[in-house]
């Protein structure tokens, strides 16, 4: 198995240049320690908790930054879509396109989104059990796009929290194709301070190293220079500063993880 | 507070003759005990399990069937929307546009449904907390639209599972909006027959009565007159031949309930 | 069906008056609305949230008091046993011996209960589903000992919160032996204020009122004159005063609950 | 911090003969590759899951084959207790008396193992918060014990599963005592073959690379020659002849996990 992708970004589109910031940071710590490395960035949150939230700078005005960062850069760029409508809009610019997790089983949008012939990525619902991403697999499978990554983001436990099942991991392993382990969003607390997600990302490295040392294709965080004072998933985004130190333990996991692969 | 009312119909349209014979069939039955009735079904279920599930008639087609039994039955008629798009569609027919459960945070469609000026029935998502309806009903009050319901259909427990919180009816009545439960979806099993939800229609009533004697405005219903070989949530939905005794039981225990409001 | 029995009293014993005042006052309560009553009370608490919370009289004193309730006031009393030890002596005097829920799968325990010839009622553990009661009473069957009730109070959903699946009720009762609901328990948050449990009394009559319309043999509640300043479980008892009102809805829940059996 | 301790041995002591296979087997292991090792083995299975289910050898002879593993093989020894008489019997044994999780908030009983001085295991409760054993830590310093291990092994997620919340593992480590990762128990589906536990072994490594990863104490595995004959807890129970290689991987996470704390 191949070195351990990491897919990191803000969780928000802010500018040009805070993306090329952050892209160009990443792309040099992640090259440090021998991991590929995907950037990610939303252009719009469309599900925020409540309409105070906000939303990020839109598709066009995004889709250019995330443009610019593939560019200047030369990494691949992952952004969520929301409509059948953006799958083509943003299909044209992004190399991996995201399925956010509540839209996991609106099947027009899998299906248009399996049809750019771009990377798909889904978000398992936070309802949904593990060995039912197979039917969502099937759905993109049927656009005759096998690209298909498969992500784990938390599931629902009791009310505000999410908790990581880590047999989800194997479990999703099982349809063939990579598994994600998001883990700056598993640690929210959704609707946790009542107008917005509360969360503890303290908690993130606990995911990330806990998935690592079970052997994933990649790990999605969310990271900021300032987390706090970030528009939206500040509580759960990694600080920037971190990491180097972060990624560097994790490959190290990773490394012992593909050498002893898991068998379910 | 006013008796109770009746939503109720099958899962997704089949034809005009299917919609007529049982919304003509639960009018007469809620008229026989003092209920209110408003028909529901779909023109198109858009996030099934799998690929294979039948999708239904599609909104053209649909929302057709759903204006004959609107006005030949005169009974208000509600149906789920899945898109921005369909909400000004369907609001042209429709009596209530309900936001299916997954997409009960989507910003942009619960303004455009709330844009319609039609009623809104947001039902609440699997993973969500009851008091989180509050920033939700706030996303519909700023288009200035105040007809809203709130429905509890379950909420994720365990794998292909949901739980029904009876707590969560009089928290969601704290915003001050009716609200509903749906008896025959809370008793679904999400994925439980491998390529479709499967379910236990015994349980139906269970919830049914608990909800009526906690005191709520309407009870949602899913019919058939032969559940076993409908298209959709088959495993769920209620005998309509069931319906004269369950609606008699159900009105009486409102009686009851609304003489003696639980207030919280 | 005969009419719902209702388990009640305070949640630890506090003297000898305050039993009989509590007692006295229930049992004027339920034969004004045609309900059987059965006297509750702890004379130890022996799995309190922290070391600080009070412990109760003690089996010697408490005894004293539960038969001191029994012979004055001619009700049958229910209490619970934690040892082997303690059925034996507890079950000479009480009329029912409760196996609290943490305890419901211990062998020797349920062993001991039946072979006291009392009625046995097991509290379902917060961890176990409903179908699984049937290994618990052929525990106890396995004595010769058929007098057997079984009560929901609520499962683990999330942390520091339960949740009450209603469909517990009819799974339970096909067992063949009566199903009591815990409607003061089942609003507790267990931990839920650090050192104690936490809970919201207003949501017991949600509780009561739902299991009371889909038909059981008994609600059990605590209840105290002052539950804000109760030894133990104040934030989820019922108040005394509010006994006669809730009771008066629940029994008429209860006819018509009983008139129409649920069948799963 | 030290390198892990590896906690192990069968589900249920079969005979001498038999603990001293596997004690000694597992003993070379863990010295193999730089693990101490503790033999752990139940003298009683007091909360089978039916009456049917094999309790094992009694106290006695229990205690007699334990004294014999610990003698001659010079490991420390583990047993659980559950009654406060059996803590003074065992714990004139054995080197750590464990709390079986459904007991953990049974004061006199935590009180008990306390009181002999000898070291305390307690499992964490299916349905406690992790932040909740704070009070359980209480109860036993209270007797001047603070040779205290806390475990984790799974919390109640729907009707008969368990998750495992890694986040519990460093939550737990907030006390200042050892946390301990329970792999096996944590796979286990309770109640899932009707009359007795089901499981998957499959996933124990997960559980215990994903809890090495993050860093802890010790994990806790039972391990059997013929894990589908043992008389409990076979669906679940690691092969010993996989114990080679699973713990070689183990103590190389272990190492990079000790050299990286996480601090939350």
């Amino acid at each position: 198995d191949r070195p351990m992708t990491i897919i990191a970004g803000p969780c928000q589109l802010e500018s040009a240049d805070h993306a090329q910031m952050i892209g160009g940071r990443m792309k040099e710590i992640c090259a440090a320690h021998g991991a590929q490395y995907v950037f990610k960035a939303s252009y719009d949150k469309a599900n925020r908790t409540s309409l105070s939230g906000k939303r990020g700078l839109g598709i066009d005005e995004g889709l250019k930054v995330l443009d610019g960062v593939c560019s200047s850069l030369d990494v691949p760029v992952l952004t969520d879509v929301h409509t059948e409508e953006q799958c083509a809009v943003a299909g044209a610019v992004v190399d991996v396109l995201q399925i956010p997790a509540f839209l996991c089983r609106q099947t027009d949008l899998l299906l248009a989104a399996g049809r750019t012939g771009r990377a798909v990525n889904v978000k398992k619902g936070q309802w949904l059990a593990p060995w039912e991403m197979g039917n969502i697999v099937d759905k993109i499978e049927s656009t005759g796009n096998t690209s298909i990554l498969l992500t784990e983001r938390g599931t629902s436990f009791g009310y505000n929290n999410w908790v990581v099942d880590m047999r989800s991991l194997p479990h999703m392993a099982q349809t063939g194709y990579p598994v994600v382990m998001d883990a700056t969003h598993a640690v929210a607390s959704p609707g946790g301070k009542g107008t917005s997600s509360g969360g503890d990302r303290a908690f993130a490295p606990v995911m990330a190293r806990a998935a690592a040392a079970i052997g994933v294709a990649a790990i999605f965080m969310e990271t900021h220079e300032d987390p706090d004072n970030a528009p939206s998933d500040g509580p759960n985004m990694i600080y920037l500063d971190h990491m180097p130190h972060l990624i560097e333990t994790l490959m190290t996991l990773d490394r012992i993880a593909k050498a002893d692969p898991i068998r379910i």
